[in-house]
This record gives C-alpha cells, sequence and structure tokens, in this order.
C-alpha cells in the first residue's frame, strides 16, 4: 500500500504533544493504512495459553478481513493459520471456538491435521501434489501465556527483547496455569487509536471511574510532579519505593521499565501499590479468588501492569489476570476484548464469584467506551484540531502517538514491493486516495 | 473541495424547467459539495427561541459531522459555539438539550463558561495560555424567534435584506412568548432536494394530502392562471385581494414577498386565507390553541407562510405556529424536524390538545415522505432522465433548483484557498472524484 | 464505464482451473462492473408466465438500482418497462406485485396505459408532447413460460438459439398452466458468482445435502469418470441411457446439451433419472402434486434440469417445476429467489401440501447458503489465492468461470461509447477505479 503524497505531509508536520490530526481518527483511508502498517507489520496481543488448553483446542481470532486460527497441535505447542482452504477458500472454522481432531473443510471435505498439513482432498486426480496445499501459517509467540501474533512476513525481531526484559515479571503469576473466567467483547464506536489514547493516562479517572479508584492511584499511571500535585505525588513515591523492595526482595522484578516509543515493539511495565486493602484491582480492594495464582502465598502483590503497542494492557495480581486486547473493526469502531483469568483449580461460585471478580473493568471499559465515543464524535468536527496534551499527567499517550507516527513513517520509507510490476498481486481494496478536499 | 470538471458541466447544462440530473440526487460526493457550498456557506434555520427559553438552556444540533451547541447566555443572547473540547476534542454536550451553569467536558473537566471562555483546565503547566483555548463561535441570527446559524468565516450579508422584510410579518406572532408544544423529527429516505421539491409545490396536494387540504387552497402555493383553472383561480384571486386589504389594515403585512432566487439568503412569504372556517391548520380549520398568540384578538388571520432557501419553512397563524427545518443526513437520507408552538401560558389539556394540534402536519409530513421516497428510488434508476416541470404549479420548485444551481456556480468560481498549498488543513473526507463512469 | 487496466490484467491473466482471484469476489468496483458487463448486457431471468396470469397482473423486480415493472397488458402479451415516472422520476409502482387498470404516478397522477403510453398530465399546457413521455421499454423474451428481460439497447441475438434448443424440452411441462404455489427469497451473505459456482457442482452435495441426495445422483451434474468412482459412475451411465431412450420415446427430449462456455446466452440441459421412488426432488422421491403438469400421465420422468448463463438453474418435474434466480445485491450480497409451481388446478391441502412441496430445496438453499458465506468470508483473507478445481467434479464451475471472464474481456473489448464526450449522460456512481493497494 503507498502512503499518498498528503499521509506523508500530515506524517511530517505531526506537532509533539497535540492530539493527531482529524484524519488519523475518521479516514477510512487511513484506517486501511493503519491495518496494513501497523496491525499486519507488529506482533499483535490476541489470546492467552488458556484460550486452548488442550491438543485440538482453538479459537479464531479476526484482524480486519483474516480470519486466524490459533490452534493446540498435538506437541502442546500453540500454532496459528490462516483460517483459509486452500481449495475453494472457504472459511474453514466457522466458530469463535472449540475443539477438533483435524481440520476439516465445510464445503468439500478437504482435510488438513494440526500442522496445517493437507491429508485428504477427494476427486483431485493424481497430478494434484497435497504437499503444495498446506494452511498458510502465521508468526506466533506466547510470552510467559500472553499469544501475539504477526501477519507479516518478517515480523520485527526486537520481540525478543520484550520477552527477556518481561518473562521474570510474568512467570511467577503463571498464565498458563489459569483458566478463563469470564471473557466480554464490547465495541466502542470510536478510532482504535483513541481507546488506546484513553489507555494511556489516568488524567481522566478522577472524574470517570469511580469503581477502579478505589484500589488504583491515578499517580502510577504516568503522572509527573507538579507545584500542585507535590505532596500527593511524594507520598505515593514514598510507597512506590517501599513496596518495589519488598516485591523485588521477594524475587518480583516490579520496577518500571518503558520502551514505549524507542522499540519497535514496544512496551512498558510497572508494579504499583493498591490502595485500601491494596491485594487487587476490585470493589473492596481485596482478593476475588481465594485460590492464588502460581506460587503464591501472600495476597498484597500490587498490580503488576503490562502495556504493548500497538494494542494491548494487562494487569496481573496475586489472584487473578486481566487482559485486554484492542482490534479495529473500521475508522470508527474498535473491539476492546476482555478476558479475566484466575488460578484452574480455583472453583466458581466457591473459591471466587464472576460478578465480584469482573465488577471494576465491566464497569471502566464501560465508562471508557462513553469517553471513546465522545472523543470520536468530537474529531469528525470541522471545528475540530489537534489539542495540547497535559505534559505532567498524558506523557505515555504522547509516546503512543510518537510510536505511531514514526511506525507510519518507517512503513511509508519502506520500499513497497507489492506495488512494484504488473504482476504483483492485487488487493480487494481500493487504493489510498488523496485526503485534501 | 474542488468542484470537479464534470459536475461543473453538470451545473452548466442543467436544463431550466426540468428536474435536476440523476447524480444531484444519488451521488454522495455531490452530497459532500452539498454540505460544503450549500450548508457550509448559507444561513440555516435550526431552531427557535424557545428552544432554550433561560439562560443556560442550551440545545445541540448536528449539520453534516458538526455538532452545535446552541445556548442562551447570561445576558439572554442566544449564542452558538462548535460542541468540541480544544483539549482532546471530546463532544462536550452528548444530549439533544439539557441546562447547565458552565460547560464542562465529560472528559478531562475542562470547563468553560457560556461566552465559550475556559475558564478551568487542570493539570496544563504555567506556559498553558487559556485564552487561546476558547470555544469556537458559530455565526447565529434571530429573526423574530427562528434561529439560524450559519458555520462560514464570512456569512451572506443579505439576511440584513431578510429581516428587514420579514420582521414586520413575523412579530406580531410573537415567537419569543411561545413554547413548544410538540417536536417532531422524521428521517426521509431521500435526498434533501427532492424534500425542499417537494415543499414549493401543492401540485401533489389534492391526490395526497386529505387533511391538510381541509384548510389550505393550493392555489395559493405556486400556481398561475391556465385556461383549466380559471374559474377556480379568479374566486380564489378575488378572497386573497380582499383578505390581505382586511388583514394589512390591521397592521399584519400580509402581500407576497418572492425573493427565492435573487437572493444569496433567498425567500419567500406570503398570509393567505384558509378554508371552512379559516383559523388555522387543523382538521376542522378552527384554532387549535385557545391562547392566542401576541396581542391578537381575532381568530381568523388566515396562514403566514415563510419560505427559506435552502432548508426552511413555516407556517405563522393566529393560535400557533409550525417550523420546518430540513437538515441533510446522506444523498438519500434527510431529517425534517418539525415543531409546533403555542403561546407559553396556554395550558395542555385546556387550552390546546397536542394530538389535535400536530394531526395535520403530522398526517401530511408522512404522505410527503412517502413521495420523497418514492422519487429517490426513481431517481436512483438508470432510466431516470430530468423530466418537464408543470409551468403552471411546479415555477416554485424551478426557483429553488435555479437557486441551489446558482449557488453551486457561484461555490465553484470562487477561489479555493483551502486547497492552496502543503500547509492548508487536511479535511477528513474523501475528494470529490469524477461521475464519469 | 471504463474497464481499468488492473482489472483487465486480471482478466487476461485468469488461470485455467482456478477459482477466480479475490477481488472477483470482494471488490465492489468489480460488482458495479459485474451490474454493467454482465447483468446490464445478458439476458437475465427473472420472472414466470405465471407471475402475471391476467392482464393487468404486474410484479416488480428489481436489478441493481433499476426497477423494472413486468406486466401483462390486454393482449395478454407480457411486457417490461422501468418503473419510473417521466415528470418528477418517481418509482410508479411501489409493491412487488398486484394488479392495475392503468398505471397511474402516485405523486401527480400521470396516467399511462399498460403499453407504457402516457393518456393524461394535469396542468402541463397546450405545448407539452404526450407522446415524448412515454414510459421506456425493456426487452423481455417468454421461454416457455420463463421469462427473460434484457436491459441492454441491442440485447444478444443468440437467445434464438437457446429457444430452438430448448422449447422442445421446457414446453410438456406447460409452465404458463402452472400457478405459484410458494416463494422463497433468502439474501445470501456471498458474491453472486459464488452462488453460482455453487450451484454448477456437486461435489459438494454428499457432505451437504442429505435431503437432495435422497432423490439426486450427484453423478449427474458434471462428475467424469475416475478410477476412483469408476463403477458407480458405469451403473449410473447405464441407467441414464436406457431412461433417456424410454423418456425420448415419449416424445420428451432428455439429452445433454451443455452450451455453457460458447454462447453468449449460455446454457445446459439434461433430463435425468431420480433415486429411490424416482418421481421428484422430494424427501421421498414421490411426486408433491397428485395433478401432474401439461399432458402428463406418468409420474417416473426423472429431473429436466436447465442452467442458463449468467443467473438461473430450474428444474421441471412432472408434478412440479422448480425455478431459481440469483440477482446481487452488492459485492457480498445476492438475493436468491425460488419459485415452486404446480398445476394451475391443483388445490392446496387437497392435491399438494407446501411443506412437502418445498422441503428439499428450502433445506438445500439454506445449507447452500452457509456454503457460500463461507466461501465469501474466505475470499476477503489476504491468505486467499485462487484454487484447484477438481478436473472430475468442477468442470462446470470452470465453464461458468470461463464465460464470465470471457464475458468481462469482450465487455472491456468493445467501444465504450458512453464515455466519448462532453455530452455524455453521466452516470450516478464514482468510476471504477484501480484495485492496486
Amino acid at each position: 500500500m503507498k502512503v499518498s503524497a498528503d499521509v506523508r505531509a500530515m506524517i511530517e508536520r505531526r506537532k509533539k504533544n497535540y492530539t493527531l490530526e482529524a484524519p488519523f481518527y475518521t479516514s477510512e483511508a487511513i484506517f486501511a493504512l493503519d491495518m496494513e502498517a501497523i496491525f499486519r507489520q507488529h506482533w499483535i496481543q490476541v489470546a492467552v495459553e488458556p484460550d486452548v488448553p488442550e491438543p485440538g483446542d482453538y479459537i479464531t481470532v479476526e484482524i480486519g478481513l483474516d480470519s486466524i486460527l490459533i490452534v493446540r497441535d498435538d506437541d502442546m505447542q500453540v500454532r496459528a493459520f490462516h483460517n483459509v482452504c486452500r481449495h475453494r477458500g472457504a472459511r474453514l472454522c466457522n466458530h469463535d471456538k472449540g475443539s477438533l481432531g483435524n481440520i476439516v473443510c465445510p464445503y468439500h471435505s478437504w482435510t488438513y491435521n494440526l500442522n496445517g498439513d493437507l491429508m485428504f482432498a477427494e476427486h483431485m486426480g493424481e497430478q494434484f501434489d497435497r504437499c503444495k496445499h498446506s494452511l498458510k501459517a502465521v508468526h506466533v509467540e506466547n510470552l510467559a501465556g500472553l499469544i501475539f501474533i504477526c501477519l507479516a512476513e518478517q515480523p520485527p525481531a526486537d520481540f525478543a527483547v520484550m520477552r527477556a526484559a518481561m518473562e521474570p515479571y510474568l512467570q511467577p503469576h503463571d498464565l498458563a496455569g489459569c483458566k478463563i473466567a469470564a471473557q466480554i467483547d464490547i465495541v466502542e464506536e470510536g478510532n482504535w487509536k483513541l481507546t488506546m489514547e484513553n489507555n494511556r493516562e489516568c488524567y481522566h479517572c478522577v472524574a470517570n471511574h469511580p469503581e477502579l479508584t478505589i484500589s488504583l492511584y491515578e499517580y502510577g499511571f504516568g503522572y509527573q510532579r507538579t507545584p500542585a500535585n507535590e505532596e500527593g505525588m511524594a507520598a505515593f513515591d514514598e510507597t512506590v519505593a517501599r513496596r518495589t523492595a519488598q516485591w523485588e526482595a521477594m524475587q518480583l522484578p516490579s520496577a518500571e521499565i518503558d520502551r514505549l516509543a524507542d522499540l519497535v515493539t514496544g512496551f512498558r511495565t510497572q508494579r504499583l501499590p493498591l490502595d485500601r486493602d491494596g491485594e487487587s484491582q476490585t470493589l473492596d480492594a481485596k482478593i476475588a479468588s481465594k485460590k492464588l495464582l502460581g506460587g503464591f502465598e501472600q495476597a498484597d502483590l500490587g498490580g503488576l501492569s503490562f502495556w504493548t503497542q500497538p494494542n494491548s494492557w494487562h494487569h496481573f495480581m496475586s489472584d487473578h489476570i486481566v487482559t485486554f486486547s484492542a482490534i479495529p473493526l473500521s475508522a470508527g469502531k474498535t473491539l476492546v476484548r476482555t478476558k479475566w483469568l484466575v488460578h484452574k483449580d480455583a472453583r466458581e461460585g466457591i473459591d471466587y464469584d464472576v460478578d465480584n471478580l469482573t465488577a471494576v473493568w465491566r464497569a471502566t471499559n464501560d465508562q471508557d467506551r462513553t469517553l471513546v465515543e465522545y472523543s470520536q464524535r468530537g474529531a469528525t468536527s470541522s471545528a475540530y484540531e489537534p489539542g495540547p496534551y497535559s505534559p505532567f499527567t498524558e506523557g505515555l499517550v504522547e509516546k503512543f502517538c510518537e510510536w505511531y507516527i514514526g511506525r507510519l513513517a518507517a512503513y511509508g520509507d519502506a520500499p513497497q514491493t507489492d506495488d512494484a510490476g504488473a504482476d504483483a498481486p492485487v488487493s480487494h481494496g481500493e487504493k489510498v486516495v488523496s485526503f485534501m478536499r
């Protein structure tokens, strides 16, 4: 996909510490560019190991017009394939999840094994070469139970950097030893970047999130000291320092790592104390599941947050994990998929109650959806113009924008071999056109 | 927005006294041009004073992708602002109407007063200049209680001509002293120009509007004398002349003024007698509200009609007022907003009954919606070609088309400074492309 | 409409015996081309004589944005007109079917007779020439009761070839002497070519159509002998030969004619034996209506199938007829209209039961809809690439594709006079743009 001159101009003139120009939020053509330059070129968090606990278990995930089949093979490896039959192109698995022995196309019964090899195809004759008709594989990485896929031919190599940094933080929570207690999909009527920008600051928290701020200190989410908040921040920083020292002494890495803007596979993490009873992100700040994760024996481990570019954020606590994955659906529509995980041996109704487990983030997601939708409606206005980010509370939003604009610029600069010649494969969509009036 | 060569060609070759070529009704690109060249450049009737009776009362109005906040300030002036926060661009007021002290953004609580000044913005630091972040104002005019807005930087100056002509006609009905007894929005699945063309003739009335023609003579709505209607028209003209003389003697200006086609801010007015009991546009042609408007002591004052280009028409009677505002939603979809107003002291259920008050125009609007939709479906056909207007009954339709085509031509001829250089602001939409196959 | 360079390139490089490239199934621009080059240039089966049994009976049919009025005139001829008033362009008949004396426009009562002549138009004055405002006629052909229309100015002349071949096959079933016992419209969320490709093979039948394969041998629908099916095919061929000889001795032409790929008006026919009781395509393979068609005295006449390019297929049995007409609605949406016909004197509830009559094809259509939708979803994937057709079971699918690609190529090669000059009529849509990323 070619980046048009006016989009390049918008990329180049992007004003630091200001929101993006409106077409980045509203244009379907830039949406198409985002899907190509961001969502097909980067590592996208889409699933967790407990989505496919047993061999043959699968889920399907849709990214743009692509359906991806994520399946656990007989060797317990998580694999990903394009969910498309090599015969007439039918979608193979037409449910969100399930379990299967082989992958059998519903149309003419072409049959693939869990490695994607075509095992059987009737009526095709002697000349037919089964080996040339395997399922197309998709790159997949499993980071301590978080499943990332990449649709590019050459995925970004620096996933290894994120893995090396993050595994020590995440592994103690033993995500692979969890089960999904609840999953809720919501569709926000807003651009995915507004979803992400909303996620990257807590300036809006006090006025909008009464349930979340029971346990969460907004200070920990990108705040800088100012004369106005001097006192509160100092007390908070002291608490963080003290708790961090305690946790690290327990072999729980907790200090902030911020690689949001300098890596292709950008990420950030920090373990932060929680308020009140300090155990979990719940309505009473106590644990929601009696069966603690991994080998934990102590409940008040705060909240280990993990943010990735371009599309995910996660909170790991002593008793449960909440994962969030945002998937763009159109310029003005975004899927936010939230999963709540507890120890796989925790018993519903006895060790945990789903309503209690999910209460805070159900409410918070719904509040954020409303804010994202207000932002989207405003961005479509002719009166919209980029506005200033707070230097003291919206620094991580700026890092998201910086990363995004940088990735678009890098994509625009790369040679676009797709378009080179007459033999080029033909895409289904219309090309990116100009945005000038 | 640039007017493409083929649209210019269609403008130039428009055949007088014939319907427009199909793309004017069906093309989304011409819809975008209409929104820019007509609805952003002219005075658009969108509200009435009684929408915002008290300081702090507001309504929001959507024109295209713009949301406009119409608010009465503490000095009782009606003001209009773009409903967009200057911080992250969130829509400020997310309800159709309400009342407020200050305008507080729901996202991060930026707070504006009713003059649009930014009064408060947390976390922005010392460097931040609040004065540069006021709400963006929109031009507003109040014509005897009818509220018009204009989104252009330089609104058409001849609003003053319309005001000078119309105030004497409208003021006796004291719209500002009314209250809204009912408001009904309908969405017609047709182009806004089909809505307007339908409004500008009564050739279709007898066959389609049994309720309306109880009180209304179709002759008064653009009919010319022909041999076929000689007798009826002569009798009608005699009645009009006699009644006009009576009304004018009562200081009620009543004679026809027709500036539909020669002004940028085109309009037409006439006070016309009503049939049967002759008092009001109701099912029995009697007044629907016992409390007469303004200082009126007499019920049979006929119907004072007021039409404006591009989007409104109104009927002022002795006991109530009906206002109609058409707002395009897409090439094939138009909002028609109807408000019924009675004296603010009239008591519902005692002085007036809402069902009776609204019966005629509820039925008539619904009938017109159906006709507009039949027209839209026909215009999408490959067999559609411009058809001839009746020279005797569709002269005002022709004047609407003439005005419209003239305004598009003027827009196309004006220098389009928006597109001048690389630093030009970038719009959200795709540019107008060609219409040739 | 101009065929863009990249679409021409796709047409030229189409690989025989492989499914089409994805944009042929997914692009709205190619959909527009299909509507123009295929559905406006060829004979489209849209109705049956029993849709309009009496003078004044009409149905309306929509093809793309065109509404076509099919009406029986006072001389019992079936006529077709564009359903558009020549005055303001309103759609004249706004119901699926009905009966009328004259055609009266609902807007201003312009009145046409059943020949399309404008008989009456009020207020138009002396200068107005009624003769220049007749309804626009559409070409129509009646093939033994099957109604085809063509929107081209010059329809393909080889309809006569199909008529000469098919009348002897079809007439004994006396479609004109039938009545419509049931009609069901379904909308498939897939491209119309996927609907047609699905119709042109029975490779998918055994795994998907338990009801249909009660009576139907899949062998008869495009199967070639292979070592693998040698035995079954030999037995089937023997049965076909024996039954064909019997039927032809009864003056029922039955042998295969295949002109799918070599004619502009491509078609194929064959009378095939049915399994079990061998009488009809029902759940017990017995007749569904006791009153046999035409002059038939024998029930086991097999199934006479008739396929046409681009959009229809039909099964004629001794007791009933099922007709299928596919009409594209968008790149990803297709209307499939099925009609079940029985002898006009057959009595519902006595001679036939509608549930029993329609059971097989209701189930089968629904199964095929699902398969088409799986295919459409797959074709939108970036991983989709043309896959190989079975040389033994998908030969008729290849013929459909071959015909389709050939017709597009012929359209692209023809001089496109529409676009020639500045006076050209202007279409409503945007032009076909490039498909390159």
